[in-house]
């Protein structure tokens, strides 16, 4: 008697700590199909839900003053984008489960699953056991056809949390065989960043994705023989280092835009039953990542156009389509105002800027190749000159300059507007001198880092020093806590007004698009 | 019959050239009254007006992220303020006719009267001629009672746009005078900032202020004695050198909160016709202008206090109050992320800080007295550790301190988290030498001002060395052009969704509170 008593004493304090668990994950693992917001109209045929990695506020209007720059010179104001016209506006937060600044893993888990989830993990609860079930899929149990389209390598984090259940973004082979091995229709943009694994020695995964039906192609040339219906990879030919298209501002004719993959997309998703397509402008992010304003402006308007493709689809179906565009955090702390240009904006000199960093990088290495001997910071400028407009400008010089623009000779003014203050010279001499050295024995401490987070030092000298004579500052190398825009028009667009968490960009969305029932009506 | 047909060509051309004129200033010129949007409600009967000054998504958020660091220890996330809560979130523009980047002039005029004006001028056309009439003379003259509050001097460019009109914000006597005179009912908080002029040599406001029927308080304890109805100036017995109320994070007992402020607008304002209020929480700027996130934090905790306090009202009266809470432009470059944290927070060391940049300064100035003789680093460090938390920690201290935090010793970890960084050491003692020199020979030079900006060096290197162990960056000391949040409960608040520009806060507020139809029926 006493021992059974015991027993289940011991049973009892069992159930306890087990309930203890769930009510501690509880709000982890509750069902977010089972908390949708109500929505009482038709569910939406047609979604595109388009994700601005790393593209917050600063870089929407960054990108509105920039286009207001170039197309009403002299004319203050903000050009808006297509975004920032829809209806309907909100903001979200985006931390994740334990950061306030949230990796893409993470936040693209809570678009993508309406769960917060640990930093690093795809699709998946934080202890990595736990399989969520993305909106792509339930999408595709409905019937729907599915594409995922995004400027970078398409087993990057955010596309990777749309199709994959990984417990780390690191599993660069695991998450593109899942893409491979998925029902989906359409993935596009940024390749494979290691189609044979690591180490080169795993099957090649682009005959895999052949061998279950997807044809493959990576010329816009090819595109006209891809018939409506057939299941599509579509990747750029060129692809950088990571499997990533190339920046908006380096784009060559031949690259195919994302524009262009979304317009592809419509045309081979489209159907009766309807379709779910996730876009992401993730070079935004790398861009911010790398500090280069210029860049992360150009893909930003890149990443609107592939909006406007959308909208122009919506036109056609107003009653049937839902365009959500948001962003999964901020990224590089990137802001409209310098401290030594104080309350001046001057965005036109980006204009000067006529490649990305990582070009620029490309070309710096062949420069420092040929002038290994005696690599002076007057040999240098006349590149630095012919990509982002930047001179140095004698005293002398200077006056006869100040003579001439005030005249009103255009090039002096643009001459005097682009020269290098004594600060800034010093500055970039300090930094190609970082640059000359050997990675390896370059300066590694704290204050090396604050300056160059890790990039070349001189080019990361130059984008910040334009960035900032156009009055645009950054405080960090990586991702920032604050809010991002969330923006939709169509069906159900008034959800998203309103301040809100980044699990409920899901929830709205699944709501619209009427998934809550569906899973209500399987459970029955 | 020549000469007539020249002559009616001139008329001609001079009729085009003014037509021009007007057709160039037109969109400054028209007035904002005749394009309100939609509104078919109810007229508002009680509005409130918040304008935080300076405060943006950043400054929000950094508050929200900073309660649940205090609030909810060790669980991620944001506790969202009382204007967070409200159902209408939009985003607005704030750039001014002249730039990007905006004053409080400016901004104030948009919100104030509806029309964008060069920067620095309160409430007139950008050439300082016509007087643009605003929402709170408007309100007035529907026979509803007027109240504006500020945190900074009552005579400060953003409350100044509610109630004078002046070509220039710097008419520091003048615009004070206008609010003397003005048939408005209740002014309070900061008082005036030179109420006999800048020589002294002008008639004491306060005297006008009285003589034209005006009760003038200035202790808590007279507020009993103030009957509703009567026309009241309460402001603060402590003001600072520029009339300002202290920062939330100096106030005593004995200072008289913001939210304090609006308690009694309401008792003296409510009445059978209504009343506007404008409510603004100008330290929030002052603050970040200063880079000073835990002055800044408190102040937009205590203006966030104030709207709760208008939202009590509310609860009362939901179906006839509005209120609006938005900012006139962003202030610092604040962000969520510093490049030496990376990806990590730690809010909660903002906790240690327990004055502001400006009260430190003085008591700075005291120790700088005391010990001008030897003005040692290791001197400086007690007042410093009391007032920051910051500390100087040695090797085999750290060595030590980091068994014991192993072990789970609070006290350790928090010198741990204190610890200054060689680096930050050496910030610090290269700003002390800058803060003992008289400020005539201070460094003037660019590098010195993007550091210190203007501000004592020493002080700034702390509030800088402080936010950014706790993972906030600033990248200015001015203001900057990102969008700002706007929130709104109450009648009409569905208009508040979207992205506008800060005329259409003017505009929306306007056309709930049924101005545009009052305009039209007197021109009638």
């Amino acid at each position: 008697m006493r021992r059974s008593c015991f027993l289940t004493k011991g049973l009892g304090l069992a159930i306890l700590a087990a309930l203890a668990v769930v009510l501690v994950q509880g709000s982890a693992l509750a069902d977010p199909l089972k908390s949708l917001p109500a929505y009482n109209g038709k569910p939406a045929k047609y979604v595109f839900f388009f994700i601005g990695d790393g593209m917050a506020n600063p870089q929407r209007a960054s990108a509105e003053v920039y286009l207001q720059a170039v197309q009403k010179p002299g004319e203050v104001g903000m050009t808006k984008l297509a975004m920032s016209r829809f209806p309907a506006q909100g903001m979200t937060s985006t931390y994740s489960l334990n950061a306030v600044i949230t990796d893409s893993a993470a936040s693209g888990t809570a678009l993508a699953c309406g769960y917060k989830t640990k930093s690093g993990v795809i699709s998946m609860d934080p202890a990595g056991k736990v399989k969520y079930k993305t909106i792509a899929a339930l999408a595709k149990e409905r019937g729907m056809k599915v594409g995922i389209i995004s400027s970078v390598d398409i087993d990057h984090a955010t596309p990777a949390t749309f199709y994959a259940n990984e417990p780390t973004r690191k599993n660069y082979y695991n998450i593109p065989k899942q893409m491979c091995e998925s029902d989906f229709d359409y993935f596009a943009g940024g390749g494979i960043k290691r189609p044979e694994g690591k180490k080169h020695d795993q099957p090649n995964l682009y005959d895999l994705a052949r061998e279950k039906g997807f044809a493959t192609v990576f010329v816009r040339e090819q595109f006209e023989d891809l018939k409506p219906g057939r299941r599509v990879m579509a990747f750029n030919a060129y692809l950088d280092n990571s499997g990533a298209l190339p920046y908006e501002i380096d784009r060559d004719k031949s690259d195919i835009s994302l524009a262009e993959f979304t317009e592809l997309g419509i045309r081979l998703l489209d159907n009766p039953d309807g379709f779910f397509m996730m876009i992401e402008g993730g070079k935004i992010d790398w861009a911010c990542h790398a500090n280069d304003a210029g860049a992360a402006i150009h893909d930003t308007l890149a990443f609107d156009k592939a909006v406007q493709a959308a909208l122009k689809f919506y036109e056609k179906h107003p009653s049937e389509t839902l365009i959500v565009v948001t962003g999964d955090h901020e990224c590089g702390g990137m802001t409209i105002g310098f401290a030594g240009t104080k309350y001046a904006s001057f965005f036109d000199k980006l204009k000067n800027q006529n490649l990305s960093y990582q070009e620029f990088e490309v070309k710096l290495a062949d420069w420092k190749k040929a002038n290994k001997k005696d690599p002076s910071f007057e040999k240098v400028m006349p590149l630095v000159e012919r990509h982002f407009g930047l001179r140095v400008v004698s005293k002398d010089e200077l006056k006869i300059l100040k003579a001439k623009a005030k005249d009103g000779d255009k090039e002096a003014k643009i001459s005097l507007a682009m020269a290098l203050s004594e600060r800034e010279q010093a500055v970039l001499e300090t930094a190609l001198a970082q640059s000359m050295l050997d990675n390896k024995v370059r300066s590694k401490d704290e204050y090396t880092y604050l300056l160059y987070g890790g990039y070349d030092p001189f080019t990361m000298a130059l984008t910040h020093t334009l960035n900032n004579k156009a009055g645009i500052a950054w405080t960090s190398f990586s991702h920032t806590g604050v809010p991002v825009p969330t923006s939709a028009i169509g069906l159900g667009n008034q959800l998203f007004n309103g301040y809100y968490d980044n699990v409920d960009v899901f929830k709205k969305t699944a709501a619209i698009m009427g998934l809550g029932q569906a899973r209500t009506a399987s459970a029955q």
